[in-house]
């Protein structure tokens, strides 16, 4: 195809994502055509040029990359399902938030018919969709994501992370979740400065410096974990920090602030310390975090 | 004074990170004198220019600029305490780790002992003492941090938050629980991506460029606390973060992942949805974390 020519896409689920998706292949010069259940939702993006499908077989039909977009997993299944029979020889690209398994079963459910299947995550909010700093986890088809990486580029900056359906799931769901951990941090920090009535906005630039300046752990914890030594390169031990982290604590308490998002760090710890850890560093922890019921 | 003639200073107490503050000013061309407890540990130093204090009252007394870098609190009481009657006139710089309480305690007390005070918070490591990065948070006397200024910056950035002298332990302690926080999203996230087997160090790179990147919600948060307006710029409602969050927890307990160091946010975004805030931003949360009893 020449430059002329950009892949047509459809683009099923019009929430304020799947908008967001629509609109900057429109912006692009896709030709898109869209789909929704409440079919009011496709006016805005039928005025910028899109063209609108009657049902999700129609949809289907007219692009050969399919962009799914819809609430959840069962929402998937019961848009696909009925217009499975038109998936064959097409790309099937699912944006639903979703798990690892639900990932994989739609992978093998694309591939009985017929269909090139690539899951994604978007790590992203709507409004940052076709804009820098957007990126999207994809796991599936390499033919597909080969085939199309183009395309997807213009929704945000594509990562391919293997063959693997369900490991764009699990990654996005690993990132929300050390996100949700700073949060909590944040939340805490921010609770304890303004418990006395100061402003949170003279401290939080001061916060949010320290985060950056600290998120190295994830990559010194990493090397750590992948040598299967928690003493490596350790600058403050276990047992010190296990110290002062019952004193941040304490400190929360006497100003009025709960601890409650942080405390579960503490008992952890304090059993790595007294399984004779103490002068390792923190990372060891993710041991007592491992249940043992893995796959 | 001239550049030739940089101010004498005392330092109080030789562990790491006494030891990295001595070797620093020592570097700088500061004449330092030094004491600890122990005495051997003053060796290395003495070797490389400083003066050996036989006990606290010498120390004190051969500079007018003490810092003060101990186990803890009480240790602080512990060496002072027979020296009191030496430090009118001097200013007495506290890097001890400690809480906003044993901060304005030792302000007062040595108010009494006709010493000017500054309390610490030292936001590094001991390697990263005099070295780009590293920042020091001053409370207290004006006058000594203005002084001292020059000298201080010789151990690392030099940040003066006001003459109430509890500020930098507090602000000390809000900094390093947020990042406890971070941690423990880490912990979590890393566990979570390791549990089949995966290296971690293909994920840590992103995972740190993803926290960098919602770094953001420090300040975005502050302002809405500040405004007193949970709802103000959200672009993920606080229903739809619950439900995910949920999820998030059961992809780790089905791949054999403890979800225990994130499980507390889920039951506070829960009670807010419960309470008609589904519709703010998450940091609406803080109100729960207000047990009432705050000063």
């Amino acid at each position: 195809m020449t430059e002329q020519h950009k892949p047509a896409v459809s683009v099923l689920g019009l929430g304020a994502m799947g908008t967001a998706l629509a609109e900057a292949l429109l912006a692009a010069g896709h030709p898109t055509t869209v789909w929704n259940r409440t079919p009011a939702r496709t006016d805005p993006l039928v005025a910028k040029g899109a063209a609108r499908a009657a049902d999700v077989g129609e949809a289907v039909s007219a692009s050969r990359l399919v962009l799914v977009c819809l609430l959840d997993h069962p929402s998937v299944h019961s848009a696909l399902d009925p217009a499975a029979d038109r998936l064959r020889g097409r790309a099937l690209v699912n944006l639903t938030s979703g798990t690892p398994a639900q990932a994989e079963e739609l992978a093998t459910w694309a591939s009985c018919h017929g269909a090139d299947f690539l899951d994604g995550g978007i790590m992203a909010v709507p409004p940052m969709i076709g804009k820098p700093g957007a990126f999207v986890l994809y796991s599936g088809s390499r033919d597909a994501f080969d085939a199309y990486r183009g395309t997807l580029d213009v929704l945000a900056d594509s990562r391919y992370l293997g063959t693997e359906p369900g490991r764009a799931a699990l990654y996005d769901t690993a990132l929300l979740s050390g996100m949700y951990g700073m949060f909590m941090g944040i939340l805490h920090a921010l609770a304890l400065v303004t418990a006395d009535g100061t402003a949170a906005g003279e401290f939080a630039p001061m916060l949010r410096e320290w985060l950056d300046a600290m998120s190295g752990f994830a990559t010194s914890a990493a090397e750590q974990i992948d040598r299967a030594d928690y003493a490596l390169g350790v600058v403050s031990s276990l047992a010190m920090q296990a110290t002062g982290f019952d004193e941040f604590l304490d400190v929360a308490r006497e100003r009025g602030v709960s601890p409650e998002l942080l405390a579960p760090l503490g008992p952890l710890l304090r059993r790595r310390v007294a399984d004779g850890h103490g002068h390792e560093d923190i990372t060891g922890v993710i041991e007592l975090l491992r249940t043992g019921s893995a796959g």
